[in-house]
């Protein structure tokens, strides 16, 4: 039975193996935290499009860590089971000039700020409502290199994954790259589509539980993980989806051209404006590879029609 | 109340706006199929890696059409109800060499046929049994442009999207681009994986019934769909997935890496070789768009783990 340790708020923002641990954990231990949002509180309720356009990104991803984990060596694998994740009622998405699938297109900063208070659903508009379901967008072990490595790519050592199947129930497995394992995370998201296309989810701090356990000796390549038993859409699926494509010989057109198809869609079916749309996409669109060997290649976009009322 | 047609097996091989109908119909009729499988009956249940060696793409992919809908014109769309699919109990699969998402390692050519005698499983080995969950990997409308256009690249008007949830109880919608927009449809799958990526899906003769309902004066820009409601994966979500990742700037390198991590996997958790690994991989792996907008893109290649008794 391993211990129960609380993680402090104490942050940093680039990844660097040389970082002192600020607590160190046993295979079996969980570890309590509390997460700042992605933009460090930037963003709060109350904040406008004039907050995002002064954003410095130099606050972007506060990390909580590194938790050090005795015996960890590189070739081993840290299994990070996700126990628990909540929020605290409240988060915020946006455009970020510059960023996003359709930076060309969306060049305005764009913000919406949603106050939900419980993890039930959040209230895009009167008529839209979108399920919670919290992940970690960040979870990563220092990286082997030396000196300071940016957050905001994802890479082998996981970091800014953006994963949205990280939910309550799931094990993240990542490769041990340096002595202790090194463990940071951040960027708490309520709810995101598969692809995250307009750059951001719906950013909110959260809290929760993560319980870490040792593999000695596997070695895997990079992030994997085991999701728990049921749909991985069980809160979304109950109407079926709406599904646009794009189809040709690059996937990041084909994604381009599968997100324009459905925010068209969404602009005419809902009588929303084109930004709100864009941000919806960002927060429940599924983005699938259909097909990756024909000679186009098809990127299938999917709306759950189930948030409608 | 519309009329029911049989269509004859009458096929034709190139996509060509200038083919004559083979039946007309009506907005609101049903249409009665039999497909061939996309090889044309060049591998049956008996053929071995030298049938697939000697195969001949000018007979891929044999397409039931066209079928005139009567009043369609360019600018409308046309909705195709799948109202039911069945296989013959029996498919193909394999590597054909030149092909797939990994040809520059699996470069020999490698069959396998399934007698599955139903539409439960196929039991692709002793202990790893996949639901049959069947649909077209063609269905499209004749192309506005004129002459011989190939079937194997989907496009605008559809033809070989390979999309998995193209099942029972889905609509799809296809944009009308020539008078009477002149639809056909073959290359039956029993299963098959989002990405498809070893080139081939469990090939199979299929039949059937599809329902053409004539949207006019709604134009889209390509394929759309509206899948029933309920989960897309109810059929193999059970015991929930064990996911790998491929982490980089292009999006066909990270679906390549994700899907080799996931052989990998498979090939020593299972006690299986890697042609084998490969081929399970198309059948059942879905390949989803993590995220495609932080500096770093993700792909995530979902295996369900339910197929391991």
């Amino acid at each position: 039975m391993g211990k129960t340790h609380y993680c402090p708020d104490i942050v940093h923002y680039a990844w660097d193996n040389s970082l002192e641990p600020i607590i160190n954990v046993s295979s079996g231990d969980t570890v309590i935290y509390e997460f700042r949002d992605a933009g460090d509180r930037q963003i709060v309720p109350g904040s406008t499009n004039e907050d995002i356009r002064n954003y410095d990104w130099d606050r972007s991803y506060p990390l909580n860590g590194p938790v050090h984990i005795k015996g960890a060596e590189p070739g081993d694998t840290l299994e990070i089971e996700i126990l628990d994740l909540h929020t605290k009622g409240w988060g915020w998405t946006g455009v970020m000039p510059g960023f996003g699938l359709l930076n060309d297109e969306f060049t305005e900063a764009f913000l919406k700020v949603f106050e939900f208070g419980n993890d039930e659903f959040i209230e895009f508009r009167e008529d839209i409502h979108i399920p919670v379901e919290p992940f970690l967008g960040i979870m990563g072990v220092a990286p082997a290199e030396p000196g300071k490595i940016s957050s905001a790519p994802p890479d082998k050592h996981g970091s800014n994954m953006d994963i949205k199947h990280l939910t309550k129930g799931t094990r993240l497995l990542l490769p041990v790259l340096v002595p202790g394992a090194l463990f940071s995370a951040g960027d708490g998201h309520a709810v995101q589509g598969d692809g995250e296309v307009c750059l951001t989810a719906v950013e909110c701090p959260l809290y929760g539980a993560l319980k870490f356990s040792l593999l000695k000796g596997k070695t895997i390549p990079g992030p994997q993980f085991i999701t728990p038993p049921g749909s991985l859409t069980r809160r979304t699926e109950s109407k079926g989806y709406y599904v646009t494509t794009g189809i040709g010989k690059d996937l990041v057109q084909c994604s381009k051209d599968a997100l324009l198809a459905m925010i068209d869609h969404i602009v005419q079916e809902y009588n929303m404006s084109r930004y709100d749309a864009y941000v919806l996409c960002s927060l429940t669109l599924d983005l699938k590879i259909s097909e990756i060997v024909d000679p186009n290649f098809v990127v299938s976009a999917y709306l759950p029609l189930n948030i409608f009322k």
